[in-house]
């Protein structure tokens, strides 16, 4: 029942279908099948046993609303889905059923099986995000001396460079990338430790099928069941959180500048893309859209997941039954996010012409900083403010430049030569560091490679 | 592909039918087939164009996938919605197509359908909620005189009943229902704005569509269209949440009373519910686990609709697409936690004499205060509670009652005479104002009742 | 040691000053000396004692660092509190030292306390969202006939009047009002249930004491003690979360209007406000900044709010304890954006002339909604919108208004009268209900008065 | 005006004292001093001026009541502090005054006096830390040997040792600590960009003063200004938000063990902690309370500052200026957190007595796992799962043990020897992995040291 159309608000596609409930179950037999193959060849189950489990194990042979129905009662979809998984087995093997799921608990098999799907979903975003990164350092480079607008509280302030502001957005993504790496790194460990994390059933094999376990299913191993220490999760969740933040801060700032009024950059169009249904002319931001909506739903979803994490002893009463649902609504906003933003970045129109012009339609204003610098040792701080308080709203107020303003300011001119206020014209000696802050930026995030 | 394992950890089977893909596009085509329906009755569109649209109208002959991939690109299911209606129209009745969703935005279908969701979703939460009054009434009723340990940090107290503490809930749960009936009657109203939320295209006529609208589709008609004005909305989303905070601590206290060691109240067991795969004793609080679930992650979903509010101008970016899945999710776990708390306290186990044992031993410990009452004016209250003090560690130690321990002391035994000392047994006697207040408790809850 | 600098980021001065230690000191003694003037008054305690009591209750007298000291290993202020007003007592009549907090808990002094600091913080709060209201009134009737760009996604749409765009805000600070209204209504009850919730220390007398001490502090009185129900006060919370997510959204919008490149409307200036350190010319929106920071901060306070709901039995683990710094700051969040966007909504200075500029530079492209009405029926719907598509692009490329391109496009030309084109120029005949509604919005928003 | 009592729940003393007006300034003064030190250094302002600057860095030298007054409509506290600051140096040379933040943003002052406070924050917290990890080390060898119920959905389940416990409680602490030391080491770096984050105003110096200033104020140097890329910190202040979470769930448990019915454990009591204002005979978890009151408080505080990453362009409206109080509450709860879990685990008083009774008084049913295994290849496992439902059904209503029972039913007394069912009492047969698992934690543990 669970809705396609809702969904498409919140994930990718691939995301979507990672955590549908085929790949769901694929991932719940792959423990399962790995569990029992590694129980038998340490000895533990019969071979036979774990010949039929893993003949058993076709995801397409589940009732997935049943189980559901089921899991709504039992408090998991795990012990539904063992119980269905053993009666399969008993059909064509009676005897192996009974070691379906040997030493395991309910939640050895969901978390383990979360974590195979967390580590396709790795990928996943990981590609989007080189996407990203690739797009941004070729704008940063593209743009390296396109100037245009500073904006400090979304007023106009000293320029800078589209090729500075690409790096920044650059250097987020690639420190985010690089946590994500991380973070995934930690947490995809396995999960098994049976009814109260000691394996109790397995004696003194435990600690073996343990490690073998997860070498079978090419997890790490951890130091021990970690059914109520969901930190290493929490990590990953959180880092998502900062990432998708980063995004946000991307797809805020492409909307600002796609704006009618401003109409620097724009996100590309396509094919169903972007349109509105009563207006033709209009030209959406959707990606920055999808974007801002994940960032908008992420941060109350990792409240979500740490409020969870006081977990009661042994097994939680609602702390674990909170997680997946969250887990999976926190892993496709931050895939949606990426795609989206590879999508913008590696389209992104930007129109040089109107930076210029939405810098010289300022006037000079926002070169009065340079002018209090100019007149510094010349003129008493504040006495520079005060005039160039009033100059700036004869600017706004004459349509004079800023520079034709100080010329006709007596207590000014007689301080500044020509060549001072001629110089307020030129944005690009106003630049300061912004191209060694860029190839700073661009050099570190070269530096460290998440996957390589 | 979407998950319907994932969502049956976080909604009831009726509200999973209620937001899936079938559900929601019926409600999608209720309001188009409204709209023209009251167009064409006040002469803005062709009857005959109002008459194909409902022709047309049949949730099963629209492909979800197609267009929840559409969705993702467009931002928005309604816009390969309409498009898709419009075909459909199209391919019987070529001129009417163009009178599909006429005057309309894509929000105006969007929002609309998703209060007429809202309003399905009032009755079913609330029937839920009745249960749960009903019941802890009951219990309420039954147990006022059932004496038990008051519990103040997890330490045993002065005594209290479970009728006083059945009433509490009930008043928590009470409260919340009003407020949610309260809530519901202010959010369902409907939207019906066009592109800016002038219903320009409609000219002279919008006010008026907008009326019958809203009388077609059985809704209150607000002030004036509310595509960037969230409040209503928001104001339901967050009483949800307090709704929800309320069963949560209901729950709470559930699964501690169900504890082994305590062992004083427990939910009721059944087929497939709270066993375990591995004990065969277990008796979990799956109930107050699914409960504790939702209340553990609603508060940050909350938090993400307030966070979604601050939307732009006349149609915010990455706002409105935020909110279909919060909404959603936390309608979902509202009603989870309603169907739980519901079954909980309807097949709710409570162990009188082992209320009484569990007091009983404490060895009068707990009426201490009692003492200090009875000493007061006899002796300097700082001293008594030393006295005290000392008292309650001999308990303790010496395994005996309070009121052995004081006949013991010089220092209290000429204070207190024997039949003070023996009243400490009669925990009936320390219950001050409990049944007055469970009265009150039950008579104010009956007062106001919200649908009747 | 609490800082006043970050508090400053936080909080209006009346409300800082509300949530002091002086102010907090005197809600606590008002609880007590309240207490002990019914309690003597209904022969619970002695008259002498309450005289010494309330002769005590000087909040100058107790040293705030040390009950801050002891706070901490205590767990609430309560208990330092009350052994320093005993001692106090006690110095000048040492018998009426053990009648102090008399048959209560920690937990009825410090929930008191708070409830009357929030009475006194609802007509702080209320005062500012009356200026609101009566400024955005103000606004709307003044510019009803102003006409203005709608945007949706940031982009130029159809136009719309800033007086229905300022009718849309006050609606949503009128709505919010009320519920405020109705939130403290609900929450403003005194806290007196002694330690288990039963008063048991009073006997029979608990519940007339309990209803005197209400009248007598001026609250009202609820069905019973409350320790562990926090509804009331999560509900009123949740409603400073939608009322601030209202003001954001209007802060939003300002600010975004505030653009250098938008420049319609501008918040106020004045001494030490929205200047820049280093640039003399800016005018920053300080009061969107404030609200919107206030915006974005309050959210995730409510979900902790809420999360801490989940109190267990007659009084918590932590749940309580966590409330305090949580509410204060939503309250002070809350009254600092209401008090913000009463000075901006008064001060605003609106430039119509550029929002008819703004309207004009879109050369008629923001009516080619308009132009698909006028040519429905002539032309299929999707031919049309391709049509003005292409349209729309020559606008821009060729900086030739909308009804000049379509008067060269045969395909239209044909299908459109003169006047049909002319009238393209006149965006007064493309406002459809704005009137209405912005009419029907403020005889809403006057019919219901929160405290009249 | 700002509450010492509030902040006594949500902080330690020493991170009250942090973040107190006095240190603030000091840390605004610190970053003006090492700016105006370097710039004189390397010929950007006279020496005089740096000295000048210098020697009015006294911070009892403002007036906090006025500078926060003042912070509240400039925005932020730095730009009226920078004015105190020239007006100060202004009175002993006139000609510094002008040099005073020369070439920075008041962002730049205000960020790098956060990062300055954080970098103190982290050794307070780490020490915390140490105490905790420490404390629970030993708890783990000392009771390595000590069985105790494992508990699951808070129903008794097989033993486990309150070794691995302890352990499990440490790894998390430990794995928590790491984040820390690694957030800590990526978020201390230097803000300094000027106006726009170009440092235009220092000419071709901008970068080599940067690097400068960083050494001077041993912070890092970041690739660029990062006024509005906030993931740095973001990160730090997730990190946090696990790590309380772990800490939570920590006390959640001490908590749950405390209870009267359990026993197992208790937090030191002390003077002023932990007693009752009406119970002499409590002993509150007072530790598991601030703890858990952080825990609760934390996710918020989280989402909040997530909300706030998606800052505009080169300034914000309001995101940086909802950051302060975030941080400096998210930091002083999770110190809070760290010295409550530091006291608790330090003092803890551990029962192994009552541990073992606990055990005892479940009459061997939670073996009933360890039958099932027994009965595996004898029996039918759903066969065996009802009888064993049936067995222990009769222990709990015959009060006899579960070897007892089994012993009198036939289906199993003939499969299972004397020996087998005599092993039910030793509990200490049924650990399995417990102490490999164990060992393992404290290995790993070891393994990495944040800070040596």
């Amino acid at each position: 029942m669970a809705s396609r159309l809702i969904e498409s608000l919140a994930s990718t596609e691939a995301l979507a279908e990672l955590f549908s409930d085929h790949s769901i179950l694929r991932a719940l037999l792959q423990f399962e099948v790995a569990l029992a193959t590694v129980e038998s060849r340490l000895g533990v189950i019969p071979t036979s046993a774990a010949q039929s489990i893993a003949a058993s194990a076709n995801p397409d042979a589940f009732d997935t609303a049943e189980l559901s129905r089921k899991s709504l009662r039992a408090g998991t979809p795990s012990i539904p889905f063992v119980k269905a998984l053993m009666e399969r087995v008993r059909s064509t093997n009676k005897s192996a059923a009974d070691f379906v799921h040997w030493g395991a608990t309910s939640q050895d098999v969901s978390d383990t099986a979360l974590i195979l799907l967390l580590k396709q979903s790795e990928s996943l975003i990981d590609a989007d995000l080189a996407r990203c990164e690739k797009a941004l350092r070729a704008l940063s480079e593209r743009h390296r001396d396109t100037m245009m607008l500073g904006r400090t509280l979304l007023q106009a302030a000293p320029p800078t460079t589209f090729g500075l502001k690409a790096a920044g957005w650059l250097g987020a993504v690639r420190r985010g990338r690089e946590r994500l790496a991380h973070a995934f790194a930690e947490a995809l460990v396995i999960q098994f430790g049976g009814a109260v994390g000691t394996l109790a059933m397995l004696g003194d094999k435990g600690s073996i099928v343990a490690r073998e376990l997860a070498t079978e299913l090419k997890l790490a191993y951890p130091d021990a069941p970690w059914h109520t220490h969901r930190d290493r999760l929490g990590a990953l969740i959180c880092v998502c959180g900062v990432l998708t933040g980063s995004l946000g801060k991307i797809a805020r700032d492409v909307s600002l500048l796609m704006q009618t009024e401003v109409g620097e950059a724009s996100e590309p169009a396509g094919e169903g893309r972007g349109g509105s249904s009563t207006m033709p002319h209009k030209r959406n931001p959707i990606g920055c859209a999808m974007t801002t909506a994940a960032a908008t739903r992420v941060p109350g979803m990792v409240a979500s997941y740490l409020t969870a994490m006081a977990q009661e002893h042994e097994r939680s009463v609602g702390g674990s039954q909170s997680e997946w649902p969250t887990v999976a609504a926190v892993i496709q906003a931050t895939g949606l996010a990426a795609a989206s933003v590879a999508e913008i970045t590696e389209g992104l129109t930007v129109d040089t012409a109107r930076m210029r012009r939405n810098l010289d339609e300022t006037r000079g204003i926002v070169f009065a900083e340079k002018v209090m610098t100019l007149l510094s040792g010349k003129l008493d701080r504040e006495k520079a403010h005060q005039l160039l308080e009033v100059a700036a709203r004869k600017v706004v107020d004459e349509k004079r430049t800023l520079a034709e303003v100080l010329a006709g300011m007596s207590e000014i001119r007689d301080l500044l030569d020509k060549a001072d206020l001629q110089q307020l014209a030129e944005a690009e000696d106003y630049l300061g560091s912004a191209e060694s802050f860029r190839v700073d930026s661009l050099r570190v995030a070269s530096s460290a490679s998440p996957k390589s």
